[in-house]
Formats: C-alpha cells, structure tokens, sequence
C-alpha cells in the first residue's frame, strides 16, 4: 500500500541482508523504519511491538530464524532461534507456523547452505503473506458487493483492531476486501475501533485507511453496542490472531464484545484469516494461551503535545493497578463466516475442513 | 467520604451563598475545587462536566435555579434559567427532575420569598441525595453479602464509569454498597473498566476506590467480557441515567457490551438508581435522547507528564474523524435488578411499580 505517494510493504530485505521495517510503535506520530540485523532484533521487535499482526510476526520472525543462520548454522542454535522468537508471544500462531515452516525448510539441508535457504524463505512467506491477503481480499470482495447491494447509502463496517495492510505484508486481511471495495466504487465508510489500550485502530487502522482515502470515523471501544442498536453498521469485519479447529477466534481484547452485540442486532460478524492462523490441534477458544501485557499499557497513552512533540502521558489515578489481557476469544457460534484465502467458510469444524479439499 | 483524611461532599454550599464543587475535570491528577455563583457557573460546570453523575447534575442544576431567583425572582427568569440548565445534558433525567421540584417549590412564593426558599429546597435536594444514596448501599449491600457467602475468595465486582459518591453528593448509587461491603469487612474486589472516552473509571472510580482503601484494578473497557469467560467477574454493579417504564437504563456508552458478556456467562447484572433517575414518562429505551459529545474526547487525551505538569495529547491518526455517542442503552432483558432506594425490584414496568405502594 502506499504512504505518501510511495509503495511499501510493511517489512523488506535490504541489500546488506538486513531487513527493515516500519516502526508501529512510532505511528501514527511520525513514519520511521526499524533496521534489524539478528535474530534477537527481530524478537524484541515483536516483543515491543515494533511489527505487530498476527502475519507480519510470522513473517519477522522467519527473517530472525534466516538471520540466526547467518551467524552459526547449526541445528543448536536453529532451535535456540526458534526457542527465542517463539517466547515473544503467545496468542498468535502464524508465529509457530512460520518457525515450523523455516525448521522444516532447513533442517536437512547442511550448515553451509542454511542462511541462503532460510533468506529465500523468509522472502518466500513474505511474498505469499502477499498473495494470501490479496485473495482474502478478492473472496471478502464478493461479501461486500453484496452486502453493498442491500443498502442504501455507504456500506458500514465496523472493525476492531487493525487488520489492515500494516499487520500483514501487505494488504491486511479484514481491510483488503474494504480497499479493494473502495478501490471499485462500493461506497464504504469504516467505523473503527480504537482498540485500547495501545490504541491500533485509533493510530493505525485510521492511518491506513486516511492514507488510502477511505472514509472512516474512530470511535470508543465502548460505542459499537450502540451504533448496531441503532442500525448504523451493516457489518463487522476483523482478524484473527488464531482460529482453533471448532471455530473459535482469539483477536484483540474486546473483539468478543462486539461480536456478541452484532449477534444481538442481527449484524453479520466475519473474521478474515490466512489459513496459517488456524490451529487445529486445539478443540477450542479455550484452550488457547491469552497474552497478559504491562499496566502501563492500560495506565499510560502516548500522544502529540500540542507544540508536535510525541510525549506520554499517565491517565489513571495515581497508585491503581492494572491488569491488561490483550486477546480474547469469540466463540464459534458468534462468527457469521470465516474469509480465507480459500473462500469462505462456516465457523466450524465442518466448515474449516471443507476448505481442504485433501 | 473522605479524600486525605477529611470528609467531602461533592456540593456544598459556602457562608456567602455560593456552592463549591470538587472539579471533577482536574482529577486524578490534582485536587481542586470551583465556585458557582450564578445559573451560567451551574450550567458551565455541568456542560463542561466539572460535575457529573445523575444525581449530582441535578443537585447542581437546583442551585443553578437559586442563584438565578437571587438574581432575578420573576417567573421569567425562573423560566429562563430551567432552560438554560436543561439544556446542557439530554440524557440524565434527574436534571429534569431536579428542575421541575424547584418550579413546583417555587413558583407558588411571592418573589420576596424565592430565593430563600430555592437555596433551602436545593440543600434539601442535596441531603436527601445523601439519604437516598445511604439506603441504596443498605438494599444493595444485602445483595453483596448474599454473593459473598457463595465465593471464594473476594467478591468481585465490575462496574463501569463512576456511579460512586463523585456521581452523587455522597456514598454513590452502584458504589455505596461496595463501601459498605467494604467497611463491614467482606473482602471485595472492584474490576474497574476505564469508560473511555473520558475516562472516568480510570479516573475518578479509580480515586475514590484508592482514597477509600477499596481493592481494585483498572481494565480497559475491552477486557471485561474476557474476565466474565473466564470467570473473575462474580456480578457487574452500574449506575444509570435514565430508567424508562419497561426498565431499559440508559448508561455510560459501552454498558451495554458488558451487559451482554454478563447475560452470555451468567453473571448478575445491577443497576443502581435513585427513584429520581426513573422516567415513567417514557416507554422504553429506545426513546432516551443520547448526548453526541464533542470529538476530541475521542481523538485526546490528558493526562501527567513525566514532570508532574498535566498536558493533553492528540493519541490518533492526524486527520482522522471521531463520532462521541456518550451513552448507551441496556435493554431490561439483560438487567438482572435495579437496586434503588425503596429495595429492589426486577426491571420491567410490574417490578418498578411494585416499588410505589400507593
């Protein structure tokens, strides 16, 4: 997607074999490029949430693996890379399926080759990273052409987080049927989470999607309940950080909220996913790990002073403690459809397995 | 109750026939207060919420009344000054109700008379607030002890915005029975969800809490689904604005996403309110007029900088828009009871009117 008239992907190798990134923590503040060079780069750049999205984790932590490679390729310190990046974080598991994807694509192979092995497949996840989210994109499109149809005046989309081009490589995956629907002339107008506490849709869904031109409002977390009451979205539509084999999504803390007021409204709720987010080792939302982060997420924000320099404020009463869940599980029975890269699909075992025609 | 040692209202009136306030737009970060002395200071402080909560809007809203039959005793300007106080927050009907005592006190007396009687019915309004306040902690503690005795371990409450004694004059609506609770040594512990956009969890449930020795723990308001999954919620404890006759309550925006998450987990949900918050007048929710706040309570935020100085910070993407809706309405069927000052009752017109005998 493009930031000031220019191209990028969310995360590109350089000449010198370093990749960068851009820095999410930095948005929607000011644009700046991390440079990262090692293995541990990579993990305190998930760690801090410098890249951030279930897909560009896998994708980061891949480029960590190739990186480990470079500096001693022996399957020892293949596993200490992998050991390192998959203790960043728990609730994702594009993570484990990007490392799983690098062990198997080097551990036959002899210690000399495995640094141009993992750097071509790093590239290789990115670049399907691309493709994937791209026909998210094109089966999500055909949903809000039709839901288009039905209403008079823009299409309302609610979405909660961000899944949008800066969680992926490119694209996103819940905004890739948005922007290809604005892209064509759907009138859409995007109700956007802010997604405390860090506040991804305030900063970087909004930054997106203002940086594409698509029309959009923030609104509170607390709001959604109230706009589907009152019959102003027509539709929900977010990520998923991982999907379990009965259907169950764990996304961004207070997802479930939302998709329980879209269920009490009649508002059709859809979770768009590649399918390296599903986990079918795991019968259901419950069993997956939910990422505790610090109090000061909860206590602190990060703003512009008015004289434009960034600077963090602390909001809540002094000495109350914190507690900050950042995920957690919509059932099954409360998602309309799942969007894949293979079409869509009921939220269900039966459904996710349709989707294999193996 | 008591801030560093000494016993507060939040409304008092002065030696020279002004009213001070607790400005309740400087906490938590510093304590201070404001004085009112003419129906613009009252309508001032109320828009610009320097008082909040129902039941103090409407105390306000009363000498606001006062100070202009001072100035003025006419019916005109009687009028004039119901207007004006009326118009600054549509959503709370205890301003309404606060007015109309004052008109029906008032309106009878020979202008000679007004002002001291306006002054002494808003003292009165202020004191049986306290009152009110007072006994639906008693009704409400009942509740509390009943579910204490089937826990382990705390209590845990949930509740969201502040519907405590920085609402009222004192004690609170939802917060007087956990005071009391408290003070009769049941250990409870109080999930504080932060209400953005303003932050009045955060900010002022959390400062009264932490003043009164009460457990607690802020959230944002996207975590409180995922804590009643999990089980950590034992019941949710809000106050109202408006109750309409088939017990639909309008409260702070995002009420009812946790009301949902209580009715999908089966975990009680109350509502505390004074009588005065009830609006017999209207059918149901549905036709509660919903306050649109500005946008920068979205798009801002203030807060302690590392040195101490309080500054406001713009935390979103430049550019982007925000909507405010600052309420939201909980439908009965998700109210499990309201607690009000004459006991409880179940929240539909027969449990509302069972609590008037005449």
């Amino acid at each position: 997607m493009k930031i000031h008239g220019r191209h990028y992907r969310t995360i590109w190798p350089r000449p010198d074999e370093a990749v960068e990134v851009i820095d999410q923590t930095r948005l929607p503040h000011s644009f700046e490029t991390a440079v990262l060079r090692t293995p541990e780069d990579c993990a305190a750049a998930i760690r801090k949430m410098v890249v951030r999205g279930a897909p560009l984790i896998g994708a980061t932590a891949a480029y960590g693996v190739a990186f480990a490679m470079r500096a001693e390729p022996s399957s020892q310190a293949l596993i200490a890379a992998m050991d390192l990046l998959q203790s960043t974080r728990p609730t994702a598991v594009n993570l484990r399926w990007a490392l799983k994807r690098m062990h198997d694509a080097l551990h036959r192979h002899s210690h000399g080759d495995r640094f141009q092995i993992a750097w071509a497949e790093a590239g290789a996840i990115c670049d399907e990273d691309v493709e994937v989210c791209r026909r998210i994109g094109v089966h999500g499109l055909a949903i809000l052409r039709a839901e288009a149809a039905g209403v008079r005046g823009p299409l309302q989309i609610l979405t909660h987080c961000n899944a949008g081009w800066l969680a992926t490589v490119d694209w996103g995956t819940a905004l890739a049927p948005v922007y290809m629907a604005h892209d064509e002339g759907i009138p859409v107008h995007v109700w956007v989470d802010e997604t405390r506490p860090r506040g991804q849709g305030a900063s970087l869904t909004a930054y997106e999607l203002g940086a594409h031109g698509v029309p959009h409002t923030i609104i509170a977390d607390n709001a959604g309940g109230h706009l589907m009451q009152w019959g102003r979205v027509d539709l929900c539509l977010v990520g998923t950080d991982r999907v379990t084999r009965n259907g169950d999504a764990a996304n961004k803390i207070g997802t479930y909220l939302k998709a329980l007021a879209a269920k009490d409204n009649g508002v059709a709720f859809y979770v768009a996913l590649p399918l390296s987010s599903l986990d079918m080792s795991l019968a259901s939302g419950a069993e997956i790990p939910i990422e505790e982060r610090a109090a000061d997420e909860v206590l602190k924000m990060t703003g512009r002073l008015p004289d434009g320099r960034v600077a963090t404020v602390a909001i809540a009463a002094p000495g109350s403690p914190a507690a900050n869940p950042a995920f957690d599980v919509t059932p099954a029975r409360l998602i309309t459809a799942f969007v894949t890269e293979r079409g869509c699909c009921e939220a269900s075992e039966a459904g996710l397995r349709g989707l294999f025609p193996q």
